[in-house]
């Protein structure tokens, strides 16, 4: 009677299992030594800007008179910020993505679990390996993986992403129909060069497949040459749904809105995808909170981006300091250079969980094991930039002395 | 590649049929006549009550420091807010349900869609007709009703709500194992009584089967016989799960807030449906935000309470009202007494959409026809007491010279 494909999931162990093996070690150890330091989870830690704070506190006001009160929200998100959106995020980087192209939702995270329902239950699902588990389990919970066994999904795809490739990887010769990508990546912190993107581009159309592609952190890209939006590349139109959220760029994990690309060209054997997550979308969501959507509007205002540039700023030293302690250390490393996130192999060929105890036994810091994230990640660990900056020196001093 | 379960849903046109026969109007005839009075939709019209708007104006000043500053929410809902739903919503109504079988969302909408997602695609799905869509609409999509011909799903049962059972169906003789109920009912504004849910809680039980229960509209309850949740019936812990919501009870529709209780004595083929919901969530969903959820803390304040109450008491005026005014009108209605909604039967044989043309035409009041919620919605009509006081009083005064 209960979802099958969903009672033979294997547990997702990685955040539990990080919280009880830290919770253990203060038990035995939190009054003889300095403090646990945190750089394991993506929450960001900066207060939110002060535009979006006005923002909120202004929507506040205007609920409370019946003249302004707003109701149920236009399921695709308001004009006002799907239109500061197209303009901000597209159109003043050369891109042209009509406002009503752009779906508002409540997280990143909500839409690349949904996306798959557009899909049939046999279409081959590809995904990155080390990937972001959501894109695996959405699939999975549907039925699309078929059985789990050894470790396994019998039928889903999976694309190494290691050091040879520079942690990107290059599309498949077999088809894949469904494919998920995300740059700047987590958990590995490398951004995709418009070279490497455009091979997937082509390999889509080519293909007939489709890419969602995450592009949750493109706020932390640094480098000018590479694309902030995979519809900088010719055809992506055609073949690309892309994610995006305020939660890295502004600090709204706590706010919870975001965005979703479903471009008017994009269609399969005749039907139109945005159409289809249109439809998705008026069935099962109600949309986003009239508050919350003022607030992501004022991300746009001169303040806002003034307020948020700071933050990423704020927080890419630390990536960068990271990053530099790392390499000092004689520790392999990549990532923080354009996203917050640092990924490093384990010294001396220890595996990522015997790395976590030990550098938690012996610095008192916790971060992420590569291996969580999937096989290529065995050996790995992820060290993020979301703490302060004083936490990340004092982190990064006890590193260097191991 | 696509889903061809959604691709063969028929277009829901009911709200957009709507809109379109009322701009057709407004062009032709918005110069000559007076204004056209909306009791069409069920979203709320007066402003939030001061206690939650104060709540969120404190809770943004929060997240604007990094020493209160709120990051991702617990997917399952704060401890605060759990807390004071487990001690309003049901201790003091002598009902006990542990904090931590209270899962916040975004929605009713949202859970009644997603719940499903729990079940196996050959489970048997049964719904009251009259019907609100999504839960039938969020079924067929995952395909677990089988084909769409001649106005019908190959795989629904239905429980016929007519004036015949008083609208409130008695359970079926047939086997179902995932069935939708919902009292206060949206269209009919039917409440159950206990001894009604009694019938559906032993069905359930005896057939192994689960009862989602979508009780949105429960504030409106007035008669105190009348249960507010299907857990004053004994053994619905084993068998029920139920769907709450601010909106209606606080106006929330464009806030984004609701519950949903998954027992932990709920289980089947020795599998728990709160763990398997847990886990969904989990994957899927990434919790409802900060200042979202101390808006809804504060609807259990004194204050908010008293306001609630006064906003609810507001509704319910309109609503007698309106069942009052077609009565007296000689026109045969029912609901408005523990529900914002009345049914009414169509005067003179008119079919639901001739109805909605006459009462545009002649009273320029909109409505919604009973025939877009279900077969046994045909020849009937529903009426919202959302509305102001004064667009109640005066579409029923051009209602009462029709």
């Amino acid at each position: 009677m209960l979802n099958s494909h969903a009672l033979e999931m294997p547990s997702s162990y990685l955040f539990s299992e990080i919280g009880k093996r830290v919770s253990a070690f203060q038990e035995k150890h939190e009054a003889d030594g300095p403090r646990i330091i945190r750089m394991g989870i993506g929450d960001v830690t900066r207060p939110l800007p002060g535009a979006c704070v006005e923002a909120m506190r202004k929507a506040a006001d205007e609920q409370a008179d019946a003249a302004t009160f707003q109701g149920y929200p236009p399921g695709e998100g308001y004009d006002f910020l799907r239109g500061a959106i197209a303009e901000h995020e597209y159109k003043r980087r050369g891109v042209n993505i009509p406002a009503d192209d752009i779906f508002v939702s409540d997280g990143a995270k909500s839409d690349s679990a949904n996306i798959q329902e557009l899909f049939d239950n046999d279409c081959v699902v590809g995904v990155t390996d080390p990937v972001y588990p959501v894109y695996v389990d959405s699939n999975a919970w549907s039925g699309r993986l078929g059985s789990y066994s050894g470790g396994q999904w019998e039928r889903l795809v999976t694309f190494p992403c290691t050091r040879e490739n520079g942690y990107v990887a290059s599309p498949p010769d077999g088809h894949v129909d469904l494919l998920y990508l995300c740059f700047p990546n987590n958990p590995t912190g490398t951004a995709a060069t418009a070279k490497q993107l455009r091979e997937w581009v082509d390999y889509a159309n080519k293909h007939g497949a489709v890419i969602v592609y995450d592009a949750a952190y493109r706020a932390y890209i640094a480098n000018p040459d590479i694309p902030r939006t995979i519809y900088e590349i010719d055809g992506a139109k055609d073949c690309a749904i892309e994610i995006c959220s305020f939660s890295k760029s502004a600090g709204f994990t706590g706010v919870r809105c975001s965005w979703t690309v479903v471009p008017r060209e994009l269609r399969r054997g005749g039907a139109s995808l945005r159409a289809l997550w249109t439809r998705r979308q008026a069935t099962k969501f109600n949309g986003v909170p009239y508050i919350v959507q003022r607030a992501a509007e004022a991300v746009y205002s001169p303040d806002g981006r003034r307020q948020c540039a700071e933050t990423i700023a704020y927080y890419m030293r630390n990536a960068l300091k990271v990053r530099q302690a790392l390499t000092d250390a004689g520790i392999e490393a990549t990532g923080g250079e354009n996203a917050p996130y640092v990924w490093m192999r384990c010294p001396n060929g220890m595996d990522s969980w015997s790395f976590f105890d030990y550098l938690l036994k012996e610095a008192r810091v916790v971060g992420t094991p590569g291996s969580g994230f999937g096989a290529c990640g065995a050996g790995y660990f992820r060290l993020t930039a979301f703490g302060s900056s004083e936490d990340t020196d004092e982190a990064m001093k006890r590193i260097a002395l191991l």
